[in-house]
């Protein structure tokens, strides 16, 4: 089952969670938003029961809590770290966590500007995943089994701004820099240990091409982690960070342009496709469009 | 005129902009919380014309967007950044920036847990600014231009997670550690650099005695710089740093216990006061409530 987040055209309603149909035209509704993720492992244990829409009458928007926390390792591979920050330093003994804002988020095909400060934007293919019941000073084991789905993330990046001071987080926030997949329930999915194959691509070529399995930080001890400090809620994310292959890191380095494709696959979640644009597809108004 | 949010007891209702009244135990209604952030510069230029409620009858909740950003610069008072990080190195020449989530967001009276992790919570007293208008790309003196009003601000803050790795955010969005007060409309205030007195006291000695001139980054010149990488929209929220006096740069360093109260207390802008508490105070189901 893929879940994902609609908005009626012409209603003037609310979001609502809904399933992927069988037939590629259509989803089903399961739930208004903040009903689902009261309960999201009740409403996944049943088959959706709600009405079925053509695609052509919605826009897709992500299933995210408008004030969910969407928490992001930033280096997760060996490789990757290798190939940023902590070339040649010994790796930190804890998860460097940065903070993404809901509303860096969009959805497989948006269009991602680059930003007026930025000479293109960087790729970072990544699994996120959804938790599912509140954790307070939870053990690794509770808080994995929390997580109620895992989704394709690519965590697109002005390195810019992230690299202006030590503190990334205006790099990380881009409009629409952070397109998320379908929600595949966890119970479909299995654990990030087995070794899912992450591969990133830019207009057809091959840039990353890891495993779930050579993470660093697990998502439970992670989860566990943060549950110390701050008391998580079903719909709050983890990113688990990406492999190496990044464009910052490669020489020569090389950045998406206006016109580029970026495309992420990760092996149960399917694949997420995302278009460059330019600045100028920035707007005030418009800014929080998916397309 | 200070400006708070209302969510009415047993109304079920949703969150309201309201105006404190001229008597102490009323709020005098302006608009449900969307509306207002619709249009604030409409609504502050008008009298509150809705229901005058007691304030017996409401919980008192942050006048803020669920997805606002709450954007904070980290050093950005010299005698505060030499206490810290940057003792003995070279400014940045660009405010380190860093993410609050609203959900770690509370008001005035709010009673604010140390987390399990903890030795304690330090304190930073703050102005918080609040941005009144969309910005893309826009220049420092549009960017200034659109700040509505300003709060008091306290941005507790949980040093061990924050100092984990390089990235402080995990210590920065502890359960209801960023209480905020009332919003003061610009037009009352005036500009920062005009030199705001702004001081904070723990048990009533006082801890931090600074002014708002003595800032390094501007709040135009910031938003300007931010606008350039994410559109910033009304609600968005600005919290402009600390000056020296904080817990963990003292000789010895304190924290706040469990017992302490915490007032920061900004010319125009008035008196924020928090308890705080343990952390068994933090739970799953009432990590959201404000008292």
């Amino acid at each position: 089952m893929k879940i994902v987040g609609v908005r009626r055209l012409h209603a003037g309603s609310g979001i609502e969670v809904a399933a992927l149909g069988e037939q590629p035209g259509e989803v089903t509704v399961i739930a208004p938003l903040a009903d689902f993720w009261a309960d999201p492992a009740g409403h996944l244990s049943r088959p959706p029961a709600g009405e079925t829409l053509a695609i052509t009458s919605i826009e897709r928007v992500p299933p995210v809590l408008p004030d969910a926390r969407v928490i992001c390792i930033g280096l997760n591979y060996l490789e990757h770290a290798a190939e940023g920050s902590y070339r040649g330093q010994d790796l930190p003994p804890y998860p460097s966590l940065f903070a993404r804002w809901t509303q860096s988020l969009t959805v497989d095909g948006a269009e991602v500007p680059v930003p007026s400060n930025e000479e293109g934007l960087d790729w970072e293919g990544e699994v996120i995943a959804w938790v599912g019941a509140p954790l307070v000073d939870a053990s690794p084991d509770e808080a994995l089994a929390s997580v109620i789905g895992y989704s394709v993330f690519n965590d697109l990046t002005s390195r810019k701004a992230q690299k202006l001071t030590t503190q990334w987080i205006l790099g990380k926030n881009g409009d629409r820099s952070g397109p998320v997949g379908p929600m595949v329930p966890s119970v479909e999915v299995g654990d990030l240990k087995q070794g899912l194959r992450l591969q990133t691509r830019v207009n057809g070529e091959t840039m990353q091409d890891g495993r779930t399995d050579q993470m660093i930080y697990a998502v439970g001890d992670t989860l566990s982690l943060i549950s110390h400090t701050l008391s998580l809620r079903p719909g709050d994310l983890l990113a688990t960070g990406t492999p190496a292959g990044v464009g910052y890191g490669r020489t020569p380095p090389r950045l998406l342009q206006p016109g580029d494709t970026v495309e992420v696959e990760v092996e149960r979640l399917g694949v997420l496709r995302n278009t460059v644009v330019g600045n100028e597809r920035r707007s005030a108004n418009d800014f929080r469009a998916h397309k």
